[in-house]
């Protein structure tokens, strides 16, 4: 049986994991793969601290060159984190002619062009699964079980932490603050949880996806991104009355040669599967042309679901190497149609919208918004008005919500529509905006 | 770019689903895949008659040496059904050295191990990603996105004419014969639904599923198959007062060395994502101990669905071709542990059952059933009893429904409680027994 030697970099939570399980399922991995895959080194910044899965002092490196410069070393696996030194890291490992596994969805969103460019013309190939979604075996599905699918929408709730605080929003109607304070508490968001309430990690993810699916790399800072900061309970509880849950999706669309990529806090009809994904689950939605919808339910985050995603790359590489095969037997490239996607600009984006305009509890208002909306060609599906609520606005004067659900309109037409809505004095707070992604029938 | 010519065999439902989408996304495939698949010839037995995918005449084989004995044609894509007349098809395929893609559960799970053992001894790759769950990239996820975990347990919706049925019962209040008659109508039952109804396909398709997980092939006749003929819509309401929903689950678990192997009507709680998939669909739930619970959801079958993975396999199989590798680069074989399974007996079932007895409208009963349990160590969870059901009873006499939800309890146990409470004539008419999948918190 032939032997694959593999070098790790970064020794935290996934880290961890995947040592853990190449040492305890050594033999269970090579009796399923028929090659033997063995963790010669493992580097980290510091070695005196105590870890979950402590390893033995031969494992251990000092440097970096002791993984760098081993040539019996031919799969380096990255996980520590943040875009520099990984970037430096991998583009050693692959000018070395060693292949990578990574779990690091900032660095290939941000820079993962160059590292895809760079592995193509040495012929490395890079594995990736952990990044998206952890456990769910999401990038191997697009890649290779739906390739017959022209992708029509992928979508999906792919960041833990911020599901987690709108689940307990939903469910136990708590308010922004409190409940990731909670989440803090449990370990579900860490101390520094601004690049998962901001959007930022779900668009990451979803960037990788939408390169997979469309087959080129795209500028993430051109990337529609926005948060769930300041979600308010009032349009949870106000969305339930339509029908919705809100969920922070990440969603990308092909039409017409571009591609629509957006993370924004979004209301879906609540027998869409994915609003029964609660908690710190992770689910991907795709619609393909052959296969319709289908959808891949698990574990985003945590260090063993993490880690089985890591693992597949490692045996899949590691076969490859066995067979003496390299990227040529990967059966799609990121990169499969040699070119950069072009995104779709946020005005040119078309959805279903729901508003909340803040107005005086006087008559004539909606006719007013809505000759507006008219001038706008935005349609009308649906209009909630609620006195009960007046209580949770903070304004002096007797103000009501006034809710509108929009058919299918453009981005374009809403901002405008809303810009000129409170030019006239109509509303007296900002009006609230949350896209909705619920076909018309 | 290489140039891979296919033979197909069977042109029905699938095989015209896979001419279309090979032939209309030739370009898209050689794109995402660098290989060109040229579908070459195409070999039914009746071409006297109209097909939703014409074919040119230059397409079409009339003989089934037309594929075989070209040597050109480097796989062939088995799209009939049945046993005997694929067996011997695939098995001169493997023996002539082409690899094989096929959609044929009955095949696989019938006569597999024949069929894997020779094409091991030949280096022949056996694609079969639409022998269960149609579009759902299950098999994928389990040789290789899975491949870190143990599999604790495997279980789903593997057959979506009875989960149609199922759904109208539940949703609709249906009784069976005119859920069928009006599944039938809809094209969502076959006009003879026999292997549907009584459990068959659905155990196809887990003993392929087990198979793969557990690493061995099994035998199929010993699996136990239990269909939903005889559901009655009175244990799908009561069920739902106890929060459950009724779904013919396909369910494998390994334990001790053995797999045990199930297909019954099974009550799941209203909250399991499982319980949420309705009509055609499919799913697959899979807990592996490291990733923990993720779920597979899609369509289960249907021309283009099916074809979606077929067209999976011939594009992998084809890349091996290309890059000169055979068997070899499967990350995990069906038959890792080059062993037979042991499948549990029957009696050795350790699960939570729901139980219906039909007992005299008189006190006491409860008491004379609860100490049989008793006896036989079997404890009761739940008890429900209902006046107002009555008239769904044919007897004549007063009588009621008694139905118990249990702990964990043998096979064993629960079968020789029910012969005695039977044989003390506390019953009426005969128990009704469905197993509960719902874990103890
Ligand atoms: N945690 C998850 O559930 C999860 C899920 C999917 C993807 N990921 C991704 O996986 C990667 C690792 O995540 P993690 O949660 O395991 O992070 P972590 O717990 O913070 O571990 C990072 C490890 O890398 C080490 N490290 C950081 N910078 C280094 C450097 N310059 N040189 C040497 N070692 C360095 C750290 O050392 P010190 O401890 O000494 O700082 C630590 O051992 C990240 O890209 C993350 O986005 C994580
Ligand atoms: N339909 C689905 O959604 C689905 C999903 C998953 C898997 N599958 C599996 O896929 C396979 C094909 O299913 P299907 O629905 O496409 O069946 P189908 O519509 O009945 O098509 C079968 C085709 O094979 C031909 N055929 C049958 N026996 C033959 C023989 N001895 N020699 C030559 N041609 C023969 C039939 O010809 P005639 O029409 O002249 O009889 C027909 O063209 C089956 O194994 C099935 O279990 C189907």
């Amino acid at each position: 049986m032939k032997r694959i030697d593999i070098g790790l970099v970064g020794y935290g939570v996934v880290g961890n994991g995947v040592a853990r399980i190449l040492e305890e399922k050594k033999e269970l991995l090579s009796k399923k793969s028929g090659v033997e895959i063995n963790l010669k080194k493992v580097f980290t910044r510091n070695w005196n601290k105590s870890f979950p899965y402590p390893l033995p002092e031969s494992k251990k490196a000092y440097s970096l060159d002791e993984i760098l410069q081993d040539d019996d070393i031919s799969i380096v696996v990255e996980l520590t984190g943040g875009i520099d030194f990984p970037y430096k890291l991998i583009s050693e490992a692959v000018e070395k002619g060693k292949h990578v596994v990574t779990a690091n969805k900032a660095l290939l969103a941000e820079r993962g062009k160059e590292i895809f460019l760079k592995a193509e013309q040495k012929d490395i190939r890079i594995g990736y699964e952990a990044a998206v979604a952890g456990g769910i075996p999401i990038i191997r599905a697009l890649r290779e079980g739906l390739i017959a699918n022209d992708i029509i929408k992928i979508y999906g709730i792919l960041n833990g932490t911020t599901n987690y605080i709108l689940t307990s929003m939903y469910k136990q109607g708590k308010d922004f603050k409190t409940a990731l304070r909670e989440a803090q508490e449990l370990g579900y968001a860490e101390a520094d949880p601004t690049l998962d309430i901001n959007g930022t990690d779900a668009a990451h993810k979803i960037t990788i996806l939408a390169s997979l699916s469309y087959g080129g790399f795209l500028d993430f800072s051109q990337v529609y991104v926005e948060g769930i900061e300041s979600i308010h309970p009032l349009d949870i509880e106000l969305g339930k009355d339509l029908g919705y849950v809100l969920k922070l999706l990440a969603i990308a669309k092909g039409h017409n040669g571009e591609v629509e990529v957006r993370v924004h806090p979004t209301f879906i009809p609540e027998d869409n599967p994915l609003a029964k994904v609660d908690g710190v689950f992770n689910a991907v939605m795709v619609e393909g042309d052959a296969v319709g919808e289908s959808m891949f339910y698990g574990k985003g985050a945590g260090s063993l679901p993490t880690a089985s995603a890591v693992i597949s790359d490692i045996v899949d590489i590691s076969k490859s190497i066995a067979e003496g095969v390299g990227r040529g037997i990967e059966i799609t490239s990121m990169n499969w149609e040699h070119k950069d996607l072009t995104l779709t600009r946020v005005p040119d984006f078309y959805t279903r919208y729901y508003l909340r305009f803040t107005v005086p509890d006087v008559t004539g208002i909606l006719a007013k918004v809505a000759a507006v909306f008219a001038r706008f060609n935005i349609s009308i599906a649906a209009v909630i008005q609620k006195e009960k609520v007046v209580s949770m606005y903070e304004s002096k004067e007797k103000v009501v919500p006034l809710v509108i659900l929009t058919h299918t309109a453009s981005e374009n037409n809403i901002q405008k529509a809303i810009k000129e809505i409170e030019q006239q004095g109509i509303t007296v707070e900002k009006t609230v905006i949350i896209r909705v992604e619920d076909e018309e029938k």
